[in-house]
């Protein structure tokens, strides 16, 4: 039981600096910030961080592919994703407090089939990287992990930030309900079952891939 | 046979995510996207999530490069050639459907002994360090040879990305005549003529560097 | 004794190099200069070439958490936070001297309780990153280490340096003073008091995490 | 006699693919080139592809510093840097014939002393991390050297690339004499002098740190 709580807590703070980062970049950041890169390597650092200790997901969509595989007991997945969307809460909600409100990207040209196929796809090769570089028994000891899943997420944002919400987790884009960072709330829904939709489809890549395990 | 279907499977996704990243860069990426940082990190990513299966080649002229080392079967030369394009190719039509179709970059300078270098040097460099630093057996078990080799790539693309395709990879050239962003396909024949060449130098250096193996 | 001072060396190079970092990006670098990029890695390299002599603090608040979760004898302690101040006043003075002096960042939107939750928020990520990367039995001989704790600063740099001093280190607080950086020492002392408050709260978190060890 | 042939030409290509990124990005890349990032990364590829064989110097500076550590036989030491610097000037000449010559950058506020100072200090800190991440016992085997190595090269472009030749490297600034980017040879000298110095500090301070070896 303590070692869930100990699990629990280090979803907690990963998601949280995950969105607080996605947040303040958005709320602060000029036109030198690089957000992507920050977005990205924030994930990366709490990977390495708390990956030992909880898998570290920090993703509801990577805990649903995690537990599919067979890397994540299944009765951990509803407290998992309760801690992730915690997290994520919380940093939306400093946000909200110390930013007094974000505005939502004027991104009206907002296709929905673009946004889902964006979504889609990246949180698919966030899935398949975590799943291959952190979950696979003959990648195990290795030091890359983290740099794969946190770049997966900067090359995305890179890529399909400005015609998707470039969250590839459902955990960040409850928080952007939050923060009112997306104009409405089917988008966040589209996304959300995006996201779940990439992690499945993940999870059977690798089972195809690596049927020894 | 069926460990044959799994590689070929990891070089079509990782082809298909490298050539996505390419052509979304260009139709969507803003002045704040910094394209060679996603390409060269989508590679590493890529690298990383599916070498421990299939090399993690995803391009014609590593595979090339690879099999005159003596690590890539000759009798799978042919189909990796094969997946690596088709990989490309959906990618390049997935981008065409979702963007109304690219423009081609305006380099009107383009000089064809320029090109031929600069994408022999790179292709070259990446081919190098491919062998080196994923198929020597003095450098086996490390955790590095992702971020060197899609770091390769990076640097090509910042350092003769405006004067060449920047392709380095003669699946990425086949796509960029799908997507329309090369003004003639002679360049692009020049372009898979240079990485050709490039990996059998590359090839021919290790061997001089790694007498032993 | 002479181990001793083996240490104290490596923590003056280290602060030296970081704080140097800082004020010449500060100084020198134009738009392109990428003041966060720099400014983690430069932490990084330190950290890869100290970390194995020292631990690669650079920091008392790394110090004053190393210190409580046992990684760092408290009668190093004093010693640590001397030679780290040392290094960044030395930095500070040397880019003062070539520079002619710098001005204050422009940031008259100052807000106390902002400075002081964003500082406290990323001078707890890192100290919990170095704890976990760099101190855990759990994660020892990883080769990631030092990445993830300079990319730590570069996210806190990225994400907040606009709301707060973007120090996250009270030796580099105290280097702002004698740079003129900060426009009132009130601030950098509230920093200061965030930081060793941060570095408190990220080691009774790792003693939650890491109850065998 | 042949495993000596074989470390010359991995150091030639290397130091050919530094000058010539350094040279390529002067020429070619726009506003939206991060030439620190490319020339950084580019040297952290060619010590992670050629390390093993020649211990992927590139740089007489540093080839100096490892002769002093005992990292590098002394009767080797000119071939080394007679090697590096043919690589080099092969990579200015290249540059020159494609791209017609190019500008020496304006930076007519140059100042010997402060040249000599980021110079010396920046070079240093490339030795120092050279001979503590990749010639130490007590760090054998990590994955990190080749980033720590480039990331140091990088940042000193960040800091000090407007206000010195940003060389850190003999062998880059005999070929910026090739190149014509440096205005007069003398500030040439200057650096190279400032890089050797460098380069003795840098063992010395190894011997200290390290009298165990």
């Amino acid at each position: 039981m303590i070692e869930n709580l100990k699990k629990y807590l280090v979803e907690f703070i990963g998601t949280f600096f995950l969105v607080f980062t996605i947040g303040a970049t958005a709320a602060y950041g000029d036109e030198s910030c690089i957000a992507p890169l920050a977005i990205g390597f924030v994930l990366m650092v709490m990977v390495y961080a708390g990956g030992y200790i909880s898998g570290g997901h920090y993703n509801p969509a990577v805990s649903f592919a995690a537990a599919i595989r067979g890397a994540l007991e299944w009765k951990q997945f509803l407290p998992y994703i309760i801690v992730q969307i915690l997290g994520g809460a919380c940093a939306a909600l400093i946000i909200n407090l110390i930013s007094g409100g974000l505005d939502a990207p004027a991104k009206d040209t907002f296709n929905l089939g673009t946004i889902f196929v964006a979504e889609f796809l990246f949180t698919f090769a966030l899935c398949y990287v975590v799943l291959h570089t952190a979950t696979s028994k003959r990648t195990e000891g290795n030091s890359y992990y983290g740099l794969a899943i946190g770049s997966t997420v900067m090359v995305g944002a890179f890529a399909v930030g400005n015609i998707c919400m470039g969250a590839f987790n459902p955990a960040v884009a409850v928080s952007a309900i939050i923060n009112g960072t997306v104009c409405c709330p089917c988008i966040a829904l589209l996304t959300i079952g995006a996201n779940f939709l990439a992690g499945l489809c993940a999870a059977l890549i690798f089972k195809c891939t690596n049927t020894e395990e």
